[in-house]
């Protein structure tokens, strides 16, 4: 049963709030939840009177930190691609891998194939293991199907795994994600002819809480991708982007020019699209999965985004080619060593600035008014969380109210 | 209850035989285990009569491989360093964390203050996520006491745990792992006044089951390791060295010229120190962890190492400073993702190859004679053990039987 009015106690918070504190933490805290949300939190000392009959659940000193957010996934998918990572490391090139049907149009044609039962058993492995890490939001993209039904398809499993599991998620319309086979050279009609008609049946269908492409050499155009974020401006939408991942093609700053929640990897961003990013309020989300898989060299740059006051979030992208990665305790792990991120800037992006490249305002704090979503960690210092490698010290999740 | 007689059936076996066959695998196998030992693996429809009564377990077509061995771990210690870690990426110079007690020396005193019961309290934690992910053999070594009596209780603790948990502990002796500050600058007193005394003592206990060393310019010479070693032959020890991992020193040489079972990390290793190893039989640990977290640039010669058919293990290297790593197939993914190593090399690696890494002929493969050590994974080809990151596909393991 999950309680309606309930008092943690004995713990240490790792509140985010901003100012002067690290992490905003208070030592000997106590937190109030009422109906799903942070009512009260503070030193346990401080207490106000109209907390202290609530139902009490001591937490023996442990630290507590916000329910960590994954904003940026590709966890449904068809397949993976296991032979293909074979393969490459015995020295296939990529024209072999291709002939042997590999890269993304594997995955397309696998997820093609899957109905929504396969797709959703096989997610929920995935999203197992977050929520085992403590995550209650994720964010889940489509962009394997680039067709509007397989697209369509994909956002419904989205859906239903926040339906059978204990977590938040959010969606992301990405059928600017590669061009398919059948429209192969025809990337304009493909943009025209699937992309943006399957964008509109999904909101149609109140799949889509935003819209994502990918901006690259080897995707998709500034140009192209105006024409999605125009038709998303139009629904009300708001947008996100893969962004200079791989080279610099200004999509950040177009991205920011539509007041874009995020933009994405830009590993190759340079200063003008760090300050239009900072001047639009759009957050940096860093994924070092796929910097790791791929063996990239040139790192995000942090040190101007941190100058700018960019928020930076963390997260895995997930996904069966360049990120078979479902750690986002291992990701923070990953945003300091490989990108000198600090242990704090690791735990607000998995959290403040995680619920902020989606849009949230009620989540990835512990204040008054966010939602009473937390995890519970056998860590004295919360450093430890992005200190270990392949440890997880979670020790219990709160979602809305224990149960 | 274990079983003293069973039959495992509906599986695939990666039995890593020598041959042809990827994995040495052998799809719809059987494999009969009889008191604690493999007693046949192969087709099943081959089964040879005297195994058909044996009580039955089908295992829904999974896949099967030995148990994993992870052979170089320094998971008995005290204390950890994340604050040192937070320090690091604050911007602390190396002095400025020394000043503050950081480095090697913080992990030495917190080892020192710890009794037996703290050690292995904090050690079980680490030793349980190796466990929950299929490894049935794990070496431990000493090093963070440099006194007589902390090396000893290490070395105890280390075989405690073979006692409480169910896994095989193969402990090495490391007292020539960094000199304490009160032999500062009298590396050779330290050697003569407590390393081989405590070797000695250490051996009489019979704590020891090989001896260990770190030759390194910031630790011991090639001679001050040779001493070390002359005593441990004296006593009918084997020998394993940590080598060429910031420099080539020829500690590698040196330990094949002991015949030792292994040199570790050799990320500087040369042509002669490969072809030393060769000809000695002496395996290649290799340890991506640490050279992930040092962000080192200098990756072991696999290619050399490969041609000249020298036997790659790769292993956690668990420890708090350079490589705060407990996941064993999160090292199979950075060896090959950070060093080109196949997925199967890097299965042999943690299997195979780490048990002679060890001097242990009766594990690391599925065939008689072997022990009963196994793991049953949800995997469709064994790639994906090495292909997905922060996923851990464990159905089950058996040690010695099923329970
Ligand atoms: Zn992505
Ligand atoms: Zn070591």
């Amino acid at each position: 049963m999950a309680k309606t009015e309930e008092l943690l106690t004995d713990l240490r918070a790792a509140t985010l709030a901003d100012g002067n504190v690290p992490y905003g933490m208070i030592e000997d805290a106590a937190i109030a939840l009422r109906d799903g949300r942070i009512a009260w939190v503070g030193a346990a000392a401080e207490l106000p009177e109209e907390y202290r009959g609530f139902e009490k659940t001591a937490l023996g000193g442990r630290l507590v930190t916000p329910g960590l957010i994954d904003c940026h996934s590709h966890i449904v998918h068809g397949g993976d691609r296991a032979v293909e990572f074979e393969m490459r490391l015995n020295g296939a090139s990529y024209e072999e891998v291709a002939r042997a049907g590999g890269g993304i149009v594997s995955t397309v044609t696998a997820t093609r194939q899957a109905d929504e039962a396969e797709l959703l058993e096989d997610a929920l492995k995935r999203v197992d293991v977050l929520i085992a890490e403590g995550v209650t939001t994720l964010e889940i993209k489509s962009g394997y199907g680039l067709d509007v039904e397989t697209e369509l398809r994909m956002l419904r499993v989205a859906r239903r795994i926040g339906e059978v599991r204990p977590i938040r998620v959010r969606t992301s319309f990405l059928g600017a994600h590669a061009t398919p086979a059948e429209y192969k050279d025809r990337d304009d009609a493909y943009i025209d002819q699937v992309c943006i008609p399957a964008l509109r049946a999904a909101h149609a269908e109140g799949l889509v809480d935003a819209v994502d492409g990918f901006c690259e050499g080897i995707a998709f155009s500034t140009a192209q991708i105006a024409r999605v974020f125009y038709v998303a401006k139009e629904l009300g939408l708001p947008v996100k982007l893969h962004a200079e991942q791989l080279s610099n093609l200004g999509g950040a700053k177009l991205a920011a020019s539509y007041g874009a929640l995020s933009a994405d990897h830009i590993e190759y961003l340079d200063e003008p699209g760090v300050e239009a990013m900072a001047a639009a309020g759009t957050v940096a989300v860093i994924l070092p999965g796929a910097f790791y898989t791929l063996r990239e060299t040139q790192a995000p740059p942090i040190a101007a985004l941190r100058e700018h006051g960019v928020p930076m979030a963390l997260a895995t992208d997930v996904n069966p080619g360049s990120s078979p990665l479902t750690s986002l305790l291992l990701t923070m792990n990953m945003g300091c060593t490989l990108f000198r991120m600090t242990p704090e800037e690791a735990l607000r992006g998995v959290t403040q600035h995680a619920a902020r490249a989606l849009g949230l305002t009620d989540q990835g704090r512990i204040a008054p008014g966010q939602v009473a979503d937390l995890a519970v960690w056998d860590v004295k210092h919360p450093a430890e969380l992005a200190y270990r490698i392949g440890f997880n010290p979670l020790h219990k999740r709160i979602f809305g109210a224990s149960t």
